[in-house]
């Protein structure tokens, strides 16, 4: 009786009571149910939680589960285990789903050949309309997607693509070629993950069919996977952006996300010798006017902020290809533009605060004209440098948030002293 | 023969053609096809686009095109127009329509009702298999996604689910009631846009039914949709992260940016007033000791990544609902932990650097102690700040990076100089 409740679940919410159970009442469930039906509770499952289930289960259930879901996610799971358990799990299952597997996971993990699945249904240009219908009844269980059908030609080349919602209208009589789309958007098995979700985005697509650099039909890419994508790869994003190096991951322990990102905070502190010694170089002026001290976190917050708001604008608009026709070089003019107008603002509120604060109009002129040149150079490195960066495949870690506002408080701090020591005698 | 060429193309591809032509060109196109042909291509352009063509075009032709794109896509486009401008548009429509499309305009954008399609597939229980697929024919052409069919009660209640591929798979005689899934997983019209794709993501779904408070099927949201919420969503969270008040739009000139921005900007000027402050507090220390501020830009800086870093990971965390099951005082926690690591680190690379480059091992040890406490407190501030805000529904600015950035900034620097004058007679 719980067993049919069970079953009758959504496998979400599968996964969502799995989850809570104890051991005693999950090797409960695993003999109340097969190795088939717990099979799509382990696909929800993340993956930590997914070893744990393995190293509960018998080799044969184990065998069941992974002959059962997608071959796409059997990879998945393959290719973050050692390679002698995987050997294990792909050895025990069924001959031409262990091949295809294998196939999958000699695929780069963030191409489309590494995130397709090979489960997917083809026709001929010479079937008619009606008994595609009825043959789907055999071939629906096993695919991942029936909403799209892929025509091939003989040779197994891909000539068409009909989406189930086009069969269904079509009249039974009607043949595949008459009325299947010929103007297909394919994707090759090494494009690059993120530019596949792109591509999925503009085409409103639930599927993208994956060919051979021959042309031949090897995969698909399903949206729901692509979904999965699009959170990895802003993720992937804001660990660039903060310049964490992987160390992102919640989910990983205190120890190793120092690990990723000391290297990084060491360097930065490295850098950070050079900022002071662009002061040091001025200590002079320091010790004739202590006073100029007290500007140095405006100068370089100022140039912090405005320098990683440009970098944020220009990587998302990167990332969403928000700036396709205009260029890239239209972000750069429009952060530009930006920090001159934020430099003029900016300079007005100092030139009428700081001789109120400080009782000095000639600090003030100083210090606002500082902050006008710092906020106009530090918006154009945070909008080029991700540009040359995109452009240049080099680390992108150099446009990140932190190596930007470095190199923007160098720049501030030379600027505001080199304009306080010229004039220090009004001072 | 040009006219079919066109028309065979994938709508997207009729858009990257359409977007390349001229003014005349445009009016041939505009000619050679009917409205409800450049429907599909209107629907792909982007909303200034939308707006010049529609400038172009007769009123009889613009009625055709709003006649025929989806009714959500409708409500979208006239909720950027002016009233009038709206209103004339509607009064143009069939009044079916327009009625469905004054319904759609009274969500709040950014909620489930704001972004759904009310062009869905109802069936009853009591449907025979091969009727339902029959009746696809004529219901499918209008419908938003036919690969979901939903089951309503006679009082228009949704009491099932029914996937197009189980309605394939199933014998024609069956009837609906038989084969549905009733573990139905619904959302309301007033759920926020982002709740909405965090679920269609869980579930894997191509689309859910969106349901009345009084439990009527009301609309449906679907996946193409929702990938273009996650990306609005994303950039929400880029644009809250730097506190850039909606300025990150590329779109948007140079001017509006930086009015959006300045607010904030300004504000942050006045924070840089009290982290001068603080630097002022201490001017008896700095002029006994100039060197110190040779160390204000390392410290200050170290803390502002440190806590941007911490912020990034739980603004992420939450986004993407990794910390579920542990809770975000996890994340906090790791966070910490992180922040006493590097701290630990780059003491130790501190207490070397410093006395090869300063001379001195005692302003090593003030340095190295004072990053230390700075690094644990900054990674705390910026773990803790965005949980509290999660929770308070505070502005989220106060949890933006630059804020974060000033705040450790200040206390950074306090720490510094309160070390540092303490132990002043050892330097
Ligand atoms: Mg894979
Ligand atoms: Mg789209
Ligand atoms: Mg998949
Ligand atoms: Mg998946
Ligand atoms: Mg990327
Ligand atoms: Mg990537
Ligand atoms: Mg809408
Ligand atoms: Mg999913
Ligand atoms: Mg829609
Ligand atoms: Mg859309
Ligand atoms: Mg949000
Ligand atoms: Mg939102
Ligand atoms: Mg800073």
């Amino acid at each position: 009786k719980f067993r049919n409740l069970f079953l009758d679940l959504h496998p979400q919410n599968q996964v969502d009571i799995f989850v809570q159970l104890n051991r005693q009442l999950r090797d409960q469930l695993y003999n109340m149910i097969g190795g088939e039906e717990f099979a799509s509770v382990f696909e929800g499952l993340e993956l930590e939680k997914q070893k744990q289930v393995i190293s509960e289960l018998s080799d044969k259930y184990v065998a069941h589960i992974f002959n059962t879901i997608p071959t796409d996610e059997v990879a998945d799971f393959l290719a973050e285990l050692e390679t002698v358990h995987a050997n294990k799990i792909l050895n025990s299952m069924n001959k031409d789903r262990s091949m295809i597997v294998r196939e999958l996971l000699s695929y780069p993990i963030e191409t489309a050949g590494g995130i397709m699945a090979k489960e997917f249904v083809t026709i001929k240009t010479t079937d008619k309309v009606s008994d595609v219908i009825d043959n789907l009844r055999f071939t629906a269980p096993d695919a991942e997607t029936i909403y799209y059908l892929y025509v091939l030609d003989p040779k197994g080349k891909l000539s068409g693509v009909l989406s189930l919602r086009d069969l269904i209208i079509a009249p039974a009589f009607e043949t595949v070629g008459n009325i299947m789309g010929t103007d297909i958007v394919t994707v090759t098995t090494d494009m690059d993950q993120e530019d596949v979700a792109k591509l999925m985005k503009r085409y409103d697509f639930l599927a993208v069919p994956v060919v051979t650099k021959e042309g031949l039909l090897t995969g698909i890419v399903t949206v729901d996977d692509v979904i999965d994508v699009m959170d990895e790869e802003v993720s992937e994003d804001f660990d660039e952006f903060i310049a964490a190096k992987g160390g992102m991951d919640v989910n990983i322990s205190s120890i190793e996300a120092a690990k990723k990102r000391a290297p990084w905070i060491v360097m930065l502190i490295f850098f950070g010798f050079i900022t002071g010694g662009v002061i040091g170089q001025f200590e002079e002026s320091l010790e004739q006017v202590v006073v100029l001290a007290a500007f140095i976190p405006l100068i370089m917050d100022s140039a912090g902020n405005a320098g990683t708001q440009s970098l944020a604008v220009v990587v998302r608009a990167i990332a969403t290809d928000s700036l396709e026709k205009k260029g890239l070089l239209h972000a750069v003019r429009r952060e530009f533009g930006t920090g001159l107008t934020l430099g003029l603002i900016t300079g007005i509120v100092l030139l009428i605060v700081v001789p109120i604060v400080y009782g000095s109009f000639s600090l003030a002129l100083i210090v606002a004209s500082s902050l006008f040149i710092t906020l106009s150079i530090s918006t154009i490195t945070g909008a080029v440098v991700p540009v040359l960066i995109n452009k240049s495949k080099l680390d992108p870690a150099i446009a990140s948030g932190p190596f930007i506002t470095t190199f923007n408080d160098i720049v501030g701090l030379i600027v505001y002293f080199t304009i306080a020591t010229t004039f220090i005698h009004y001072l």
